[in-house]
């Protein structure tokens, strides 16, 4: 048994820095790391619920694809990262938990600029499950704004490379709680919708789902809904939405690792479809909560301590 | 007298963190700061040049103005942020030093993902001077590269509030390193030069010094330039400048804080103008350099260690 004061230290969550665990609180990276001052880093996230991670290796694949793009080296194989994340979790006695894992470019040698001679920064943390939008919110679906911030354009920083440049939506995210919104989401230069900060979106419009193909972040909750959709007999194009799109659609959500399928309710403060909840957007909920406990998509937490 | 071990703690730099003082070693941000997962912070950094700040008014201005865009609060006057600073350079022991200041998100409340709610972090350090572009590489003059990656447009990110957002500049920096070149510039979608990783340009051209006007940060060093462009009889204009104009100018020079003006000998493989560093950029460099120690221009540090 661990010892009452020992698992207050790790209530908090649990992380992995610079080779060794230690609570959250403890977990901190130098203020000359790249990965601060360049933002020079990827990162990916993924979830467990009841215990179970749920999609771990499209996770794993998406993360180290992004660390190859950016010429970066985790400096351990994928199990031994996958062993670092079930032991974080295991460590915080999470049942439900935010895990995070993330390389940086790290630092370049003594007296040097030169990137190639940096020494890059691998570090991941388990936290209990984070809700982007709250299960009270989710109940009766969000308000989201349509900014008139412009998301960074693909062709300056790949979306698809999960990253942290996200001053462009917390700019937004700012311009929207001053129009009395939770959820914001923002457009290409063409006027095309993108994301929001940490979200995907889609939109049941002209009788079908339809989400951004383009300027976005290849999201795997996204990629989740997409089969869902199939399965639910609406299957999803990704193609182009405007803001227009949106403000006629029968029902729009949110989606993300951080808090599954998040109906939204009202966009630029008029009411989405009938309001409230829609059905085929409930329906996705229901089928994405329900393959958490589908072997073929989750993992059991291999849990070390007692 | 301070003990021999005591120096050697200090030695690399000292920083404020935390409301504290601490070698710049142990000078860390938690890995959950919004600094570090939205690179939602602003920065400013001051050189120190034989005990001497070169512009810190102007550095406090641009920076206190960031942090009130970004609707950030630093916590404390401008006069405690100035001590802090000097403190710092003097606690490393430093007659040549880059004084970084940022000002973080920081942490939402518990539980809470609203950015109202966050408890802004604010923190500096002074290290010894950096140089963008060595003194060995300044005397020859450095090679760069026209990188096709466009910089984040200022409508999703404002480059005049001082930014991390720099994955779209180091991968750019990446691709010079594969074409032999030690510095970089981006333009912007239309095809105008912007800056690069960290300095603004001048190219020479047609007979009178031009600076990008547009997509750049309002450098302080870009600033003092064109003071110094004028002083010296070809007052440089703020327009735009094209990678034709840059291939054809008789002079380039790019220029920053950490290193001050640095001579530009090869673009793209090709000599500037007769290659080496050309007169007039020497001039500049000469007069940019004699005004370190103009009182009008630079504050003496207060140092409080023996």
């Amino acid at each position: 048994m661990t010892e009452p004061e020992a698992v207050d230290r790790w209530a908090g969550g649990a992380a992995y820095v610079d080779g060794a665990f230690c609570p959250i609180v403890e977990a901190k990276i130098s203020v000359l790391d790249m990965g601060l001052t360049r933002s020079d880093c990827t990162y990916d996230v993924v979830s467990v619920w009841d215990g179970r991670f749920f999609r771990l290796d499209a996770h794993l694949d998406r993360f180290l694809n992004s660390v190859e793009q950016l010429r970066l080296d985790i400096g351990r194989s994928r199990d031994d990262l996958e062993a670092l994340l079930h032991e974080c979790v295991s460590r915080a006695g999470l049942r439900n938990a935010y895990v995070s894992m993330t390389c940086t470019r790290g630092r370049p040698a003594p007296g040097s600029r030169d990137l190639r001679t940096c020494s890059n920064t691998f570090y991941c943390f388990a936290v209990p499950y984070v809700w982007v939008s709250s299960e009270e919110q989710q109940a009766v679906g969000a308000s989201m704004w349509i900014s008139n911030i412009p998301r960074i354009p693909p062709e300056s920083v790949d979306p698809s490379v999960k990253n942290y440049h996200w001053l462009d939506m917390d700019m937004a995210q700012l311009d929207a709680y001053d129009h009395d919104a939770q959820l914001v989401v923002l457009r290409d230069m063409g006027g095309a919708i993108t994301e929001g900060p940490g979200y995907n979106v889609f939109a049941f419009v002209d009788g079908r789902w339809v989400t951004p193909v383009r300027g976005t972040l290849q999201g795997v909750t996204r990629r989740t809904l997409i089969e869902l959709c199939a399965e639910s007999g609406h299957p999803a194009e990704q193609g182009r939405l405007t803001a227009e799109d949106l403000l006629r659609a029968d029902e729009v959500l949110a989606c993300t690792t951080a808090g599954g399928v998040m109906p939204v309710a009202q966009i630029n403060g008029a009411p989405v479809g009938q309001g409230g909840v829609g059905a085929r957007t409930a329906d996705l909920r229901s089928r994405y909560w329900q393959r958490h406990v589908d072997p073929a998509w989750s993992t059991p937490v291999r849990y070390t301590r007692s």
